[in-house]
């Protein structure tokens, strides 16, 4: 059944291995007649991509895109949207050494037991360049919520113990002023000093993503198994490294009591809606029209300076010196890959929401 | 396209009110030759049942299951089970002056905003009534599990603020002995106090449920969008009142360094696997072998005695006194439908593994 | 995997063996607010029920329906409607001695050769009696369909050598005017001829059945692998007996040239359509607003008088005597099935096409 | 939801117009471990390619397939195989007066009416070009039937009245040693005649195509809705031009009894079989280990020389003179994508049927 199909009304099948010809994607079930903005594509593809900071990997990716199908003159036909990303820049020679050693986080273990073999050349599918096609696709994503004025941002809200408070209403434009996407500048030069220390150490840091989405209609999610946050948790814990997913006040609810927690309803001006938004912008799987909110934490990158030890596939012990290139966080490229990821569900919901709106009218 | 449809190999498709004629569901793809565990069945029952324990909801459920199809002298003949439970408790007219006030935490609001209006009686399809087909389903998927001799078990890990050490190396048979289904004692009398005391305040609690699986062959779950994290998480997040999910250290990676987070191999007697297992039994989001260990917060039941200030679906303002029966604390049931949602996630992606097994022969 | 699920946006999983506990069926995506038509749904199940005719089953169905979901007030809730019909008359001694026969045309070695072992009690799922379920849900596809004045009609244009012209423009209460649903009276005088004589031999008939879709909107219908004939036609291939789907003039155009067969289009009365409808109502997988025509052929029934040798589980020569009750002709009760898989395919494409329309507006 | 994805466990997703940058597939879930025959893929290329024989389309087609992904060193990885295959031949200004006006037989109308707007540019998604997508997927079904030692092929049996006998016991290297893929010598000479008196007209022919399945296991196909004519009619149904569609005796039933069509089981030397095979090798959905026999009926070619009067988009009437370069018969080249859509169908089938087998070991 392979596991490279994302949506029910907005499907999304993506390929690619990290050192073969190309990475891309096939969307279908995108409505006809929406302009293409070729700028916010450039712009979230240079989001994810890896720049230049001490923190990250050195890998240059030109990551052009090429949109092969399902666009006439600017403007989506209705057919599907084919894209592919070339991978310029393969060394395969560099992973030779590792062709039958286990990296300790990497799924070269498991993948061996699936399969019973791999793509050894940098990870394959398992590889975190498998995200570019989720970002192209989430552009497109973003070009549908648009037509609902719905916004969808993400920011760096915690790199190691460098946390921000439990907001999200600053300035938007603050994030992207930000190397690390945090829009506070004092967290963010903790988180900065964080990341140094990794470096220095030879080792890696976690943290975690926020991802509010704006104007975003009531109304939408559908009831028992496909519910807004149902939905939304798969396609953010579907990313590479997210370890775990929380909407709202999430974990908190804990040792929170019902009195507590529960959003009353008002009459804002003729309008009714929440007073309050523990429940971040969804009750009982359907959006209430108030702003969802939601956070993924990232484990920290598993390539690591560090020597460490391990095994290879026939179960003799390796001394592992990553020497390539490597990111000592990611957390703030999985700002745009959690975008992306919220994006395409959010807006194959949004479509799945106009037959009931119709049969209403 | 609704949304009661869940799985993809194992598909289950669940309906029903709960103060409508009955819940039930329909389970497709269950191969043929199983042997029905009606003493399994019964017990899963049993275990989500509202009890006679002060915290919880006086509504008495028989829920005797009738199995309609799909099973022959005791053996599944690889065709759909269907099963129905009846709802014998109904009265409507207890819920009739709740008709169009919008209850806080519940999802009359957002219904009403999805399909133009709603069954009123007592939740309907949005009552946590609807989790007894889960809990049917999941008992058959725990049979299909048993094949494979994986071993799935939930607690409560946390009421309030009373929570156990992050540990999960007891006796099992502890879980079941314990009201509270906490296997430590005396954690579940700091719980009981934290009961006892929202009971007096006439409020809630929220808590978090924690669920092993143990023996889970490795191989399983697809790459990319079927990762095994994700289909579970979509899984445990479609549950009323979850709202965060992690898998192994989940949230604390945001701390970790890479150094301390990655699981070596090592060589155990000639059987490799991973040295630790932060990554709670998953890879790349294929299963390593090791324990799979998910948590889930669960917030504080919505219904409560304090009196609530809210609106109605005119927008006037109402004083909501509830005086139904109402759980103070739902952890200790929800510990088996999370088991549920669990063993559907992985039974399906289980069944899906048996294609590149039989390839690799 | 299954096989029991049917459609994408209005999803039909059916359940039931023949002398199991009862039939059913869940239909999840049908929107909330259509008036539930009780008078179609049971004049849909008494057209499906084998008569008292000398030519059919003496099987006595009451084939009562009871709906345990999504309607409240005689108003759908957009949540699953559930439905079971109890299976009676069982009586599963009646098939005993077949319990390791392979009776010829019917499915007891395929599916001992499929699960292993069968459910031998009178052809378990593989019954005809699966239907019931088909025309339950397919009533209610037909009240979707409704709602955009589109009218779903059959009626036997053939039994044996027995034919109708090739025409369908007469007055609609004719078929239900006649016994074997054949609205041209002489026809039916020579179909009721062929009858006779095989019911005299103790043997079966086939047929063909044709089925007109008036009224249905242009557009419907999606590109490439799901174009309106190519799921009409999984439909309808899906019902038991039936071996061969056309649509327009289907196998005619093996014989035409392209001038002929064209569908040239006109300007009438400001109104573009085709002049003609040799297509059957469809051009390009989607459909051109004309009626929609489609033929199926019905295979004679397999249980027959007449002696008949096959073996049985082991090898062993049979002589089968088929003593129950069995139909010489079920293609005027195969009319309501063939409608009734034409309602749910053409349902689920014309809401899918609710979202290509918004996005136009 | 777009209707450009195929299959349940083996899934294609296509894309692409005729007059875009490439046309291409994503098959996902294929299994790991199949060595990919390249030599196979070019000659199934080449087998749909037209050629310079009279009665085809000049245009001529390099259909060099490049694939992008899922193939490591000659062997497939489990990942899904992408492939792309550029318009290398384009030139639009050939169709720029064509880009209001509806060519009768073509999809001009409906997809306007389906999407408000289309590619005018030779048909889009609508041309017959979008088969070659099915072709390179069909050759990996191919890879993957020859697994289990299926053999899948086609030929031209009937084109105008020019018709075959029913029987398909010839010796298979006959079917490509004739240009019209006909192995009778003599109907072939006949088929010519036909196809010459149609291009000496400007007109063109319909035919049919049957596809043969040889060593086909039995128990595959899936019950009720699933069942195996039911997706292949599925498949061959969604070709462009494919009218009827039929397995076994297919229409022939209507004029049949029971004691003839039945076919009675045999013990031949110790195995159970069917005597004959009028069913097609499917009983009750499933395979039976017989031949698998399908026809379909292909239209004749919509654009043909001879003038036609038509419409524009405004309503206003236009002579209609096709001037490019067209083929006046189709039927042998549909013989490619029957079988490839064939063998998609059954490779998917196949695949879920391994499931049930694991059990009953």
């Amino acid at each position: 059944m392979g596991g490279s199909l994302f949506g029910r009304q907005l499907q999304l099948m993506t390929f690619g291995e990290s050192h073969g010809p190309a990475m891309g994607g096939v969307l279908d079930g995108i409505p006809a007649g929406i302009p293409v903005d070729y700028e916010l594509l450039r712009c979230e593809m240079n989001r994810r991509k890896p720049g230049e900071k001490s923190f990250e990997s050195g890998r240059r990716e030109h990551d052009e895109v090429e949109i092969l199908s399902g666009v006439l003159e600017g403007i989506t036909l209705g057919t599907p949207v084919a894209f592919i990303i070339r991978n310029e820049d393969h060394k395969p020679a560099d992973y030779h050494d590792l062709k039958r050693v286990y990296r300790p986080g990497h799924a070269d273990y498991t993948w061996d037991r699936k399969f019973g073999f791999r793509d050894y050349r940098g990870g394959g599918r398992a590889s975190a360049r498998e995200t570019t096609a989720r970002v192209v696709a989430g552009a497109f994503a973003k070009m549908v919520l648009l037509k609902y004025d719905a916004l969808v941002y993400g920011f760096t809200n915690q790199i190691g113990t460098a946390a921000m408070e439990d907001d999200y209403n600053f300035q938007v434009h603050k994030i992207e002023a930000s190397a690390l996407r945090c829009p506070d500048n004092n967290v963010e030069k903790e988180m900065q000093a964080v990341i140094d220390q990794a470096v220095k150490e030879g080792d890696s840091v976690g943290g975690m993503v926020t991802c509010v989405v704006k104007n975003f209609p009531a109304g939408v999610g559908e009831p028992v198994f496909q519910k807004l946050e149902s939905v939304v948790a798969q396609a953010v814990m579907s990313i590479p490294a997210v370890k775990g997913f929380e909407i709202g006040r999430g974990f908190q609810v804990a040792t929170m009591n019902g009195s507590e927690n529960n959003d009353p309803y008002i009459n804002e001006d003729g309008k009714i809606r929440p007073a309050s938004n523990n429940a971040g912008g969804v009750i009982g799987g359907i959006s209430s029209g108030e702003d969802i909110v939601i956070r993924a934490a990232i484990k920290p990158v598993s390539s690591i300076s560090l020597q460490q030890t391990t095994v290879d596939a026939d179960g003799f012990p390796v001394k592992l010196n990553v020497e390539g290139r490597h990111d000592a966080c990611v957390v703030p490229r999985a700002v745009t890959i959690v975008e992306s990821m919220v994006s395409l569900a959010l807006a194959d919901l949004i479509l799945q929401q106009e037959i009931n709106k119709r049969f209403q009218e």
